[in-house]
């Protein structure tokens, strides 16, 4: 007899977008169920409800009160998951909702962003046992104030992993609106293709900087607790992509190429070269909650000045700016250039661990097409590069080709 | 010193059916607490959300799970709930949103028409000693399952007449997009005018006709529990209506007319006259769900066969129809008219317990217009009359100036 599994089936907004995409995931859950599988659905809000509601909050409120919003924004998923619900009973699979504070998940008290504390298991195991397929209102939990907390955009990924990794579930499927994870954006590169599977760093790597099907904390969670995680379509019965811990890697040096369009770049020019000044520059910068990604430091041909290159999200440009401009003075920075043309361009393989000669691949590729690199920065598995946005296109599609890809 | 006040005050859907609106109804509850008084805010959802979540369970499943029915309906008022709290935060006014969960309203089983059992008083009243303003989420409880219940749509005039009971407040506001309480609908009688103050008993005789200003079992609750209620603007700084206990009735043997136009008649023509026949009729209707309201019988000449009339609301008539042909061979009816042209009218007065000549001056004033009276019924302070539905307005117009509420 073939073993039954333990299956955590989670459906982001996209894919629960229309009245019959709903109907279409629950048939995909409905399959399962009848191989003998047990099934944990868990659902987002639908298409875009949690925007729509983070509007509202605006409109209304210039005040941040993290409480009263995750008590607005989990509104959403509570629909869903009675709606969701309710399209299994419609098609005879015995289902019943969850809220995060009907299990309960625990979480600590940074509303907008809790962290999950511990997910009581009793009530799903004993729901499951009488052959009740759970659907959990995924990116809610409960505080020990007793109040709704949210665990950040994107959290139903984090909810269908660490109920997983809970339940030790055989497998998490995280259904979305494409095939599963490709080697690179296939609007971009028409030669892209699905890849079968990847190591969690891989995915994390690419989860980071663009690849959207998967939250980061998502992956860093399956990783550690060795969760089975697939990316998988939710509307078409094709294989998706496993990501898992050990992979046989054959000759395979890049996995997949990602990109993000929504960096700035901002250069200072002419700093002192003191100790100290590029601690009050990222310090200050900190202060204001701005993430800081790429850095390079040059100096000057006479040793006294040095230009510091960095960037940002695009979003932070205004922000850091004004943050800047008010420390200038004093650091005696002689010139500002904020560039908001640019584009991050990454290569990302678990092989590059092992084999020399993967970035100058990259950086001749580049050349041979005139694109040219503005700032480097690597990891173990990355290796990231930052160009002019619009060389994008042309960068990602010679890169596809250099590394095999297609 | 003047005494400070515990006030509930409750806002329907149509008074928070946008940002402006709920920013106004904000300032509503500023102005109380500006004046010292401690306040109770409860909220339905934000304008027609209901009416969209119930047209999304329609499309999605003909199974009336009501338990993930309620779950979902009742996000509409977890979202509204923390938006207003935003919006008094907004204006300094120290808010927190109560889930039906968290105070906890505790209701029966009986999901979708769950009938509050007990309230929860403490953390509410530890809350307000604090000098937070609670808001409520209307129309939800939680029933001994640990699962959200719904008390019946319109049920946020019941929680807030529920809460204001059980913190014995003094007084309980509903507001809404009229002034108060008329003696006739102001689009159908011109010179209608508002009513200062009305008794439980004509409040409820009137909320059940057709004044939808409260939801009738709010009123009853009300009664029961000598809460002091009134009817207000949610947008004008006006008096409203007050609804309590005893009245000085001087004059007044009428204080409003009221009309349902949404009855239909059902004659069945020569029904013999045997025991038992009214039962089965009404029984087989009641099976259906289908209530009847007005109900007359009279005996034909040769007292064999007797003619029934009887109104239901018009979206039952379809069903009543076909309920009627089913036993009409078994019970030898024979001639079956339904009547969808038709409309009650109603004048409501606590005045005409001790006051004859009431009805006559209805049935007098109706004859001089030639409008003909198909159907009558009375209760002590309540007659209404079923009429042509083209004789409507002319009837309201005429009766308004009969009784002198002009």
């Amino acid at each position: 007899m073939r073993k039954k599994l333990l299956i955590v089936k989670k459906f982001g907004g996209t894919s629960l977008a229309t009245i019959d995409k709903i109907k279409k995931a629950a048939n995909i859950v409905k399959k399962e169920v009848s191989l003998g599988n047990k099934v944990i659905v868990i659902v987002s809000a639908i298409g875009k409800t949690t925007d729509k509601l983070q509007s509202l909050i605006n409109k209304i409120s210039l005040n941040n009160d993290e409480k009263e919003i995750d008590s607005i924004l989990s509104s959403g998923e509570q629909a869903s998951s009675g709606l969701m619900a309710l399209a299994l009973k419609n098609i005879k699979i015995n289902a019943r909702s969850f809220l995060g504070w009907q299990i309960p998940i625990f979480t600590n008290t940074s509303y907008g962003k809790a962290k999950i504390l511990d997910i009581n298991s009793e009530v799903l195991k004993k729901e499951i046992k009488k052959g009740i397929t759970p659907v959990i209102a995924g990116f809610q939990g409960i505080s020990n104030e007793f109040r709704i907390s949210t665990i950040g955009r994107g959290g139903s990924d984090t909810t269908a992993v660490a109920i997983a990794s809970k339940l030790s579930a055989d497998r998490c499927d995280i259904h979305t609106d494409v095939d599963g994870v490709f080697t690179a954006d296939p609007r971009w590169v028409k030669k892209a293709k699905k890849i079968d599977q990847l190591t969690y760093d891989e995915m994390l790597e690419m989860a980071s900087v663009g690849a959207q099907v998967l939250e980061p904390r998502s992956v860093s969670l399956a990783k550690n607790n060795n969760v089975a995680l697939w990316v998988k379509s939710s509307s078409k019965n094709v294989k998706g992509t496993k990501i898992h811990n050990s992979i046989k890697i054959e000759k395979r040096n890049v996995s997949g190429i990602v990109f993000s369009k929504n960096d700035s770049k901002i250069t200072l020019l002419g700093i002192p070269d003191k100790p100290g000044v590029a601690a009050k520059i990222f310090g200050s910068l900190a202060d204001k909650d701005i993430n800081v990604d790429m850095i390079v430091q040059n100096i000057s041909s006479d040793g006294k000045y040095s230009d510091l290159t960095f960037t940002i999200s695009e979003a932070d440009l205004f922000k850091a700016k004004k943050c800047i401009n008010q420390i200038k003075n004093e650091i005696k920075i002689k010139n500002v250039l904020p560039d908001n043309n640019v584009a991050k361009i990454s290569i990302v393989g678990i092989g590059m661990r092992t084999n020399a000669g993967i970035a100058e691949d990259m950086f001749k590729a580049l050349g041979q097409k005139k694109i040219n690199i503005d700032l480097i920065s690597t990891s173990e598995i990355k290796i990231s590069v930052l160009i002019s946005r619009r060389n994008l296109k042309k960068a990602i599609n010679i890169l596809h080709k250099t590394y095999d890809l297609e």
